[in-house]
């Protein structure tokens, strides 16, 4: 057989792939661009929530729709550059949930995994796992994929948290299951504060619960009087990361390892005028302010924030924290996606030259 | 604070949801429906892209374009579902490869994770990491993310083959990495026949090369001579698997797992007559009929195949695979997305009841 | 060739066995009886060590031999039936080691693991890896395989602790490997408190330190105040372990494993008049009483013991441990070989029946 | 209280040491000598069990007893330097075992893990996990721990074999369990070739059997005309190693790993004239000459070997091997003990300045 490329006119190239449509084909050529950058250019916009913007909304979204109607009335922050899609950054989602005194969020589970940290609250609860956690302002509880959870209000104020999954990910991938429990409560087996005695004990663990890899972790409350204490007291040694202070990770205490298979959670203490260096990463994050009052810059863009506001951060983009005050520290809470680069072989960093 | 939800009107949520546009929020309970069904339902259309109609026009490609405008002259198989995504199934690309006598693929490398299933050939090669692997009819051929590699054709004939990527995965990632090699073909440091000889000789492995996770397999070339011999001795002692008959992995002999951090192979024997029985799983596959004629039932679908098609398996669709032949064995080479799920805690399936 | 077993003499045989000698070569069949029993049955005695007798010889050989001749002052604790066999077990090794004030015990290093439960002392330190760590009475210190470390007491009263080793292991494998530093003590890197602040608060884990399995514990301290408030507070809400009481076990933060590649370390609470059900495994334990009054049946053996005592368990031998106090918590610490049988396949254990 | 340490007279010293004996207590400085050495210096002695003198003992052995009364007739090869006991290593155990026309050696399991390299066979078989193997010249076979198994000659020849365990080890760790079957073979449930066929074919698996780690290989034959056609066509494209020539280990296809939890297998070529350089290392090991004719020297001593002998090399000893034909090469089987210093993490080794 004797075949030879010639150059073909634009005409014949187009009446080509006009042609090839009908058998659900199409030239790979035409789309190189695309496809091949030499490096990832996200979609995702650099974008700030303000706190003031969006509490009050939350607070009528409390008014005009019940749980009832709702089953969890959230509102999804929506990053400008992904079109629509349910999505703060490519796999992550954030979300501002509220629930009011004497209401239940009912009892569900499902295969995106689920962290809440809190924003607002007297106290209340997250049962998950047959025990309930108390839910203060910056405490982190997780739901881990495919188990049970609920939600309760059992104070006199309304409860206003932040909601971390992984949606765009599990809507990407379609493995989506979803379970809807009979009751609106799931039963409640263990006494209040035994998953952080069993897991949260410097390193001591228990012996008649195997310990191995569950993919989550089995620690699933960290109380920010802890966690807060913990970064204070490591700030007396350490210097922690140029790029990052004194960043610390939230661990799965079974393998030392992410909480969740495809969430990393991490609290983070600049202190009082700290400006850390610039760096990028393939990973993307949604941040939250727990206290403080400053700025990241991503690229060329400003993203000014204070105490409980959230933002987020694409993959791939020259980042570096400015902590403003000169006297008090700033503490930002966040997740990234992190353990799914990780496990497909996709991390890399690069330090600003 | 005193705060209770009313039943709001249609129009007061209307103008509330109008509102939140603004700030970039968006109510997460008008899109529940959306988020969380019961179970996944993919979108991607079960679909045949028969030889047949698909050759003419991968010689027609190759006839209007060189591969110096293409850099790959590949037809990408479009899912019908999809809507115009590069995409074969939700996270796997196939595409047709045409190289002709006398033209070189020149040498990149990039994120995203290939394989090449030969379908016509004479010969030519394949070079990755430095050795020069034949490309016969049958022939899997990997390269690894990141690893370089360029396609020749020094035979009197077209060569094609089907290319498999990860491409819908990488996209969605945003974490795509290319670079083009400075010269048409990287730098050949091996003998012919090295990496055969090192890892799939039975289970006997090297010393002075260290057997570590590299992720990917050292292992890159499994010709297809031996891929049959394997497949027809096993079956004359083993009754393979009720639901995929004889299904063997082409393996990483450094794990023992699969071949590369994104995409798993697989080759598969019906024996004559031989109807499967009906499952399903969280795992969507791409599938090249190597020899046979027959059918595979997704659902409702009837998928008719015969030497040479490809075809696409949605994800969590129930499917079985007849083999029409009452005297020849039929072959089915399929690549899935297997590692992804796996890393990220998504495996399910299910037998059909 | 033809050759048929006939029913050799006595004589024959002996005069057989005497000339195989010659080539170091000997019959298996005459020792079958002692290579394969049904089960194990283990040459080590269960034994105490009562802290009244051991006590005085500890002081005893502090008055008789300097730190400088003696380089460690440890009187080993030899089991009984193990013939003379640097042995506490058939794998480990405990010894009670005493530093005078002013004394240094100085700087080396080598390749068994080591670890100091504190029994008496005002404070003083182990310097290990760079850091000082107190040793106050209940403090578990870990010192791992080839960590440079050091004792010194600066305080007014003798340093009293037990030692636990793999010395018979690393003896029987003829790997021991050591190391002399050039001065008395090792260079001090890190801030007091550094290695608990950055591994011992609940599960949080500094990022900018590389976390991966080093083999041992990046945790090397272990306090004693930490350890019993963990012990009690788990104690309000759970029942613990039938055949252990509240068994906790001491785990490297980095992998949630053991602390060491050889030794696990763990504490345990028997409540007032808990007695324990009789097990059994295939791991050998060295035990210390921390605090309380109780005894330990082995087989048919009573191993009574209290405060300060120190005992020894055989492998695959049935145990319960007795809580003699109606009204007091006695609380034991122990080390076992447990890491070095998982790792080679061995573990098993059996409930007494 | 007031304590000091004075320099004791000899006299004074030695009625201390005296009177510890009482309290099973010992010093631990008089013996700090044999503790802790500089680096390791082994007891084993470097030893060859030249197949002239072995073989006829081998016979006489079949002569003398009968399978009935010996269960395994085997002859222990003693290293000279370890007292007696049975070991031809400090962990590993090699011996002779005989098998006579028409005897079976009957059916057990134990926990030593245990292998056999044919020297002399004209076919019988070993039958393990429900698979016969034959056993032929250079054939390996393997028992893994707890696998039943029996071997029958069913030929005209006498079968004579090298047995490889880890008695030593499971003897120091005292945990061997043993078991003999209600008959003298076990069940045959698989078809002759199914595990090579499974396990031995490039890096293809079976999918239907679950490929995960279970300590040992699931591949439990390797026959020799396989394993010698692999190194022969690796020596066509690859150098090899400095210190081992051309080593291959038998690999785990489940893992890529060694073959057992404690013993690992390796097959060499030395290519005609090639002499290694000079290495040592931790693990000790076990050699068969399967063909050739050269010597290995071992710290002074010279071990001259050729085709059939065994000989063994101690640990951190260094050691070069010669072929000594300038136109054969030489073949040699070893197993050694990486498996339990790696897992325990001693690995360690050194080239010769």
């Amino acid at each position: 057989m004797e075949i030879s490329s010639k150059q073909a006119t634009e005409e014949e190239l187009q009446s080509y792939y006009k042609e090839l449509e009908q058998y659900n084909v199409a030239p790979l050529w035409t789309a190189m661009a695309d496809i091949q950058g030499k490096e990832p250019a996200s979609k995702v916009t650099p974008y700030v929530w303000p706190w003031k913007d969006i509490r009050p909304q939350a607070i009528r979204a409390s008014e005009l729709v019940g749980t009832e109607q709702a089953e969890r009335r959230v509102l999804r922050l929506m990053n400008p550059g992904l079109g629509g899609r349910t999505a703060t950054t490519q796999t992550l989602f954030g979300g501002i949930q509220t629930v009011l005194p004497g209401e239940i969020s009912p009892a569900h589970r499902h295969t995106p995994a689920a962290l809440r940290f809190i924003i607002e609250s007297d106290g209340g609860y997250t049962a998950v796992g047959g025990e309930r956690f108390p839910m203060l302002p910056g405490d982190l509880v997780l739901t881990p994929p495919w188990a049970w959870h609920d939600h309760g209000n059992d104070t006199k104020n309304p409860m206003i948290w932040l909601d971390g999954l992984d949606l765009p990910l599990v809507n990407f991938l379609e493995i989506s299951f979803h379970d809807q429990y009979s009751e609106p409560t799931h039963p409640i087996t263990e006494s209040p504060g035994t998953s952080l005695a069993k897991y949260g004990s410097m390193a001591l663990q228990p012996t008649w619960t195997e310990r191995k890899d569950e993919g989550s972790s089995p620690l699933m409350y960290y109380p920010w009087s802890r966690t807060r204490e913990a970064l204070e007291r490591l700030a007396m040694g350490e210097d922690g990361s140029l790029y990052d202070g004194m960043l610390m990770e939230y661990t799965n205490p079974a393998t030392g390892g992410h909480v969740m298979p495809t969430i990393a959670c991490f609290i983070q203490m600049l202190r009082p005028g700290e400006r850390t260096k610039s760096h990028r990463h393939t990973t993307s994050a949604v941040y939250h302010v727990v206290e403080g009052k400053g700025h990241t810059l991503v690229g060329d863009t400003k993203l000014d924030w204070e105490s409980k506001d959230t933002f987020c951060l694409p993959g791939w983009a020259f980042h570096e924290h400015v902590n403003e005050s000169s006297t008090e520290p700033a503490f930002l809470f966040s997740y990234t996606d992190t353990p799914i680069l990780e496990a497909l072989g996709f991390m890399r960093d690069e330090v600003k030259p």
